[in-house]
């Protein structure tokens, strides 16, 4: 392999002839031999459109030459392309605060630059990567910056997955909305409920999930472009302050705005944070709702078996025939994840030390891995669960005949104690409730009948529509 | 002590005489002897305000009588008032999903009642716990709906604290206006920033915490009262089920909302999952500063010693005159206790089953612990650290004069390499940065003392108050 | 109240007249209104078996006068007698790395001393708090080796509780021995276990826990008592450095041992982590447990059924008869709350600074809440859930016989596909495998019952009692 | 590209003719599509370890047949060798408790082995990946056994890099111990010690660590091999069951047993979580050191400076000449995750139910990640950072020289107030201690020269050096 001789502070080293990468990319990507993994392709996409815009506001700044800055130009593109990423060599887990993963895209684009301007790979003095493609910038607002704007691209994908999911839920909650089943609370039969309620509920809860999602949007849109190494704007100009943010936007498409405390902005990354927690929560939401359909499709013989999820593969090595909820299983284990996720991120940002936070790459990591694998588990829940739910409608109406959680409808005609009373006995002689009470001549049985009306039980208000007023309180 | 008898669905148990609370306050309190502490009394007192507001909107339905609603809400102002706290007797930890707490609330305010009646207590013929102060509620709309009257109690309180902090930060940030010292970032000298920008910074960070908690009050406003058992408003009136909330308003103070999905408000809890991560991240920025505070005081004569915090205690048992941040270390234990908080409180509310989260009550103790704790540690840091701050002027220009991160000012006009190159020297030869680059023939005197001046380093734009444009880019 | 005025280097303050704690304590208590709640008594009583064994070492050594070393061993032993503890007013989350706590303990002694010896509280040329009671020892060396102590005081009650708990869950097995039932995994239906198998395996993760906790103990017996203010045993005599570990186990009981690296010793907590570590995972198993048991008592009507939990308490305010799980509800909670705190743990350790870590009053809050509810939640356990719990052995094999898992057991006689075809065909049809295989020829009758019994696929090697080997292997 | 029909429960699909992997691979490589990484090349090993084991267990049962037994054991060892990974085609995030994992394990091996026998990949008829891959094996049985495996497989890499860690601490143990500088609690500065003494306790710190990974290797020696699919053994041989451990050392070389228990063996996942725990309280460790190294290194100018790393890259793209603790940073990174990774295992072992754990999957992805990056971190800690450390000897003297920690020695000579009143005016007035002292005419100047002596202040026991005995308990 043909090499080429760099040089930086620590010294010189051989990179191969071919590479965009330079020696400060190669150092890093020995010095960090942790995870094994690239960093994500959106971080690389959000670099290069700062450099570009950077590259834009230096330039009509008259303080890039246009030939130089329109090199810088065309590379970005490329690599906003999709083209290059192969050549972003540093570990997404990587100590100096992003400097690696800054000087990779600025030797990566420099080099670009270079060769498009028809200079040979490692010629700096054609095109330098600090001086001209970092010109006006610090790792330290490039990195949070182009941080920003990669979840800004990664969370509206999230938050598409979870409409759908929504959509699904609520056509759901339409299908079942005749389907009366027992309501279980602590896991104990309790009152009837419409199947199609419950999916209501989770359709409720998912669309809380997309308002934080895009309140979480909010918390991404102030960046500290032009900040530079500490907030305090040192080596750049006032015509690039001025101009960064609004190039950054025509070149990215987002409307951040510079934030008013450079300084605080440079060395904070409590955004992060609470992009995270709401993440968190939503995974919560997630594994709450996988957790129920577990329970609710459980069986086919043994367990509640109200609803059938569709079977997507063998459920079993050993045992024949079983299907077993997967998909619900893998939406957990990415909310267990996002969780585990959300503490990384935590800690991360605490350790933040005065004028910077060096922690950001791991910060970083995991943040883009709970956004995506958030939209990759909702994505596959929607299309290979919550669409092919159907309900068992007749086992909802067996269990629900069978089950005593009917007494409570009781208490305001009877009172809690009689009441009481009339459950343990039904429970222990195997009498259903109604009989039970008219067998004891405590109610008629007419007043009985609409009391007990299962479907009218799940009806807000229900007891409105009753000629007689509960009589309780004027027993005594 | 004599003792009154008294019965439940489980059996029978003496009940001091004395006591306002019955046989399911002490029958829970026996079974859960788990912290040993009581339940929180801004819990107590939102427990009481649902039961008047219950008591009032049945009375206003006429289905509870005049009398017996008026003695209940007679019982609760006293309750509201801070009477009978200490009939409260269950674990805060508790299984049952609250109904201890409920019932303990239903029981202490029946026996009050009574007793303004003329009656004996436990003579729950004259006032039942269940029909009379339960009437149309359920543990499952009332625990959470108190428990968010509790957090909207509670978090103006810390958004006050917060706010002084934030007044106080301010305060000094123009205090410390004029201290010109050294910037650090990865704890090595980087750029020159003045002390007050570095106070600005963290009330920057604060102001947005205050924010944070302003919309986490709005996921409380929400509630599911009206919702009795699993949110299908069983044993509900239609008068009941409009009028609750407007009277619970009028007791509370509050402008809470019914939720328009009863069923969802019931069993999931991520409202409360999204507060305790807004206080996450608040805990996060208490603690960075607070460590940040321990690094500039850090010495006297070893550390940093930029600033001086004000002496509240004696630091050690065996070395004397030592002097410790004690309060911003009680600040940053306070921040890890509220972000594992935060875990628990995620873990409970993933863990909700269908129709009910039962884990609600170690929420609670979590959620309540981190807010008091958060404006508990906030009024110390304010009154007893931040306040009385004083800045070491002299020994910030020390160091900032024996640095060399100055070099970075040059780079616009001498390029990456040739500033590192001089950097270098400076440090080896200990021959400061700018008596090298004059001796060195490298810039003119006049333009070197523009560039290097420390104070238009930490100034927004200073480049573009200088003649002459950075030169890099023409050097090529 | 009368009162005495006290110095210290701040300033000076008052003091009631009355009280043992002195000046230091009191401001303490001022500056650190964190939790409002009172250090754990068996730290405090640690705290005074430290003191008195150093004041009999102190005294053996000739340094300490005799009368002054046994007015305050007099003192510490009232302490340990469980006298004294409300004059502890500092708050567990403190800052000073437990300076106030060590010196609340040093005034009080003091002070107790004093009064022994005939003087007035407050006195302190008498006896000193600095100088004699915590003569040779700094808060550095004290409050850790204090905590170590308490834990090794706490360990064994949670270690008992846990035995308890075994023996319970092995006795249920054995009464549970013969009840066949059907295994779930994934929720779905699985093949045939006995229910006393389920409550063995219980018993066997407990066993582990035990064995941990056992193991956890051993980190505590360390100490790094002697190493003083950093672990250089600086103001230490050659005599106290010798013997004072002696002398504590002769005080205490326990045998710990001096840590032969004190710097160590000193600075890290990772010991604390390690315990904390080890209840985290007791507490994943008795709330997987808990979960469990709250599944298989699922029901009455509408879930699993297969046991029964003894009824604790009335279930629902408003639902009558309901009994719940409110047992197992509180241990999963209380594992939620465990876990939670061994993040807090986590961070308080490795915050740590150089040669001290100052947030061990936060990590000993937690540590020592979560030993202590991990007792309780398993006492409760024990005595108001395993012991009382029934089999319903009908409903197991009602389950069992209309499930098709035991489908499994044919695999290795018609293989895999041909198996997978029959429980599919079985599901859809609705004829119970058995009948279906028969029906179909595919075995013989006799050889079909010897392969289906569900008692014998609950055993260990069953195949190995048939008389005919599988043929699937031959079949090809 | 050409293709083969392959058939499940679920129906069939086109596989690509060349691939070893077949239907339920693909199936759940498209259900699964979530971090779109590979499952560790260490868990395929071990998969294939597994196979071969069964295989050679269930051939000298007369189980499987020799012609097809030995194919299998082929496939296997290629595997074993590192051929066939990229077959491996799920994602490490799956549902189905690792079916999937599994069943592409069999697959591959199955079509490889019938390649072998000179079949066509796909014909199953010839080898079967249920039936005789397989054969005697559940996933509930071979996913755990293998996980464990692989857990082996690692930690004894990783505790190797410890272990070299822990001789680069102790060399510059060895290195600095005449450097004698200033200690720090709380960040203040307190009393002299060696440089050595803090890189001896880094190493005694260390060690531990590595003492806790040996034990966690034992809690992986109990594996559930041979209890199939709850861990009743279904479907199992008495051979197998009683051969296959052994089989499966002679593979993998190591020592496992089968648990006594192979019920809870299944279904229990807590010896993961305690590796975990072990794991996290290392990164605990390993995070304390390496913010102490940034700490000490701090600098150049206006830092502790007391030691010096070695520079690893240029420090930034915009500071000249700055050298960042980056190798430092990366590893407190890598402590971030591994804690936060250390939750996700905590709720996916919590997260069990009845016969099984359904989310071991994560739990994996996380552990593995887990011990890997403690590996890769410590290893260029070791190379990078600590074995290239250097002390400026100097600069630890002047701070040395500088500070009035010292006066803690004068305590038992003068007392604490006394000794309090001296250090308070010496930090007022800018006197030394010593001169002071001597001014005051407190000590003479020979007894002084002794106490203070900086060195002889960081040795144990130096006090009984002294010929003069303390006094201060003389004065009352």
């Amino acid at each position: 392999m043909k090499m080429r001789m760099e040089f930086d502070s620590i010294g010189s080293m051989e990179i191969p002839m071919d590479s965009y990468y330079g020696i400060q990319s190669l150092r890093a990507s020995m010095n960090f031999q942790i995870t094994n993994k690239t960093i994500h392709s959106d971080l690389i996409v959000s670099l290069a459109e700062v450099k570009k815009a950077a590259a834009i506001t230096n330039r009509n700044a008259n303080l890039l030459e246009t030939t130089i800055a329109n090199a810088i130009i065309n590379a970005c593109d490329e690599i906003i392309c999709g083209k290059l990423h192969t050549e972003f060599i540093v570990d997404p887990i990587q100590g100096g605060a992003g400097t690696s993963a800054n000087m990779n895209a600025n030797e990566v684009i420099a080099n670009r630059a270079i060769e498009l301007l028809g200079g040979t790979k490692g010629d700096y003095d054609i095109i330098h990567p600090n001086d001209h493609v970092n010109m006006a910038q610090s790792t330290n607002d490039v990195f949070p910056t182009a941080g920003k704007l990669t979840v800004l691209k990664m969370i509206p994908k999230a938050i598409s997955e979870l409409q759908r999911l929504y959509n699904a839920l609520e056509l759901k909650s339409l299908e079942f909305n005749n389907v009366i089943k027992m309501g279980r609370t602590q896991m104990q039969d309790a009152v009837p409920i419409r199947l199609g309620q419950s999916f209501h509920a989770f359709a409720s809860m998912i669309k809380r999930d997309i308002n934080r999602l895009k309140e979480a949007e909010k918390e991404m849109l102030t960046v500290n472009i032009g900040g530079t190494a500490i907030g305090t704007s040192i080596n750049v100009s006032a015509e690039y302050l001025y101009n960064i943010t609004a190039n950054l936007n025509k070149v990215s498409g987002f409307n951040i705005v510079q934030s008013k405390d450079l300084i605080d902005a440079t060395q904070n990354l409590d955004g992060f944070v609470s992009v995270s927690g709401i993440l968190k929560t939503s995974a919560v939401n997630l594994s709450k709702m996988a957790n129920d359909l577990r329970l609710l499709s459980s069986g086919p013989k043994t367990g509640f078996s109200e609803i059938n999820l569709p079977p997507m593969q063998n459920g079993s090595s050993i045992m024949p025939g079983k299907v077993n909820p997967v998909i619900l299983e893998v939406v957990s284990q990415v909310a267990f994840n996002i969780i585990g996720n959300d503490f990384t991120i935590t800690m991360a940002a605490e350790a933040g030390q005065l004028e910077l936070n060096a922690f950001e790459p791991v910060l970083f990591y995991n943040l883009f891995e709970s956004i995506e694998t958030l939209k990759n588990a909702t994505m596959t829940l929607v299309d290979n669960c919550i669409s092919g739910i159907t309900a068992n409608e007749d086992r909802c109406k067996e269990l629900l005949d069978s089950s005593i959680g009917i007494v409570t409808a009781l208490c305001p005609y009877i009172g809690y104690k009689k009441a009481a009373d009339i459950s343990k006995k039904s429970l222990k002689c195997g009498i259903p409730i109604k009989e039970l009470v008219l067998k004891e001549g405590i109610l008629a049985a007419e007043e009985l009948e609409k009391i007990l009306d299962p479907l009218s039980m799940t009806q807000l208000n229900y007891l409105s529509i009753l000629e007689s007023k509960p009589k309780v309180n004027k027993a005594i």
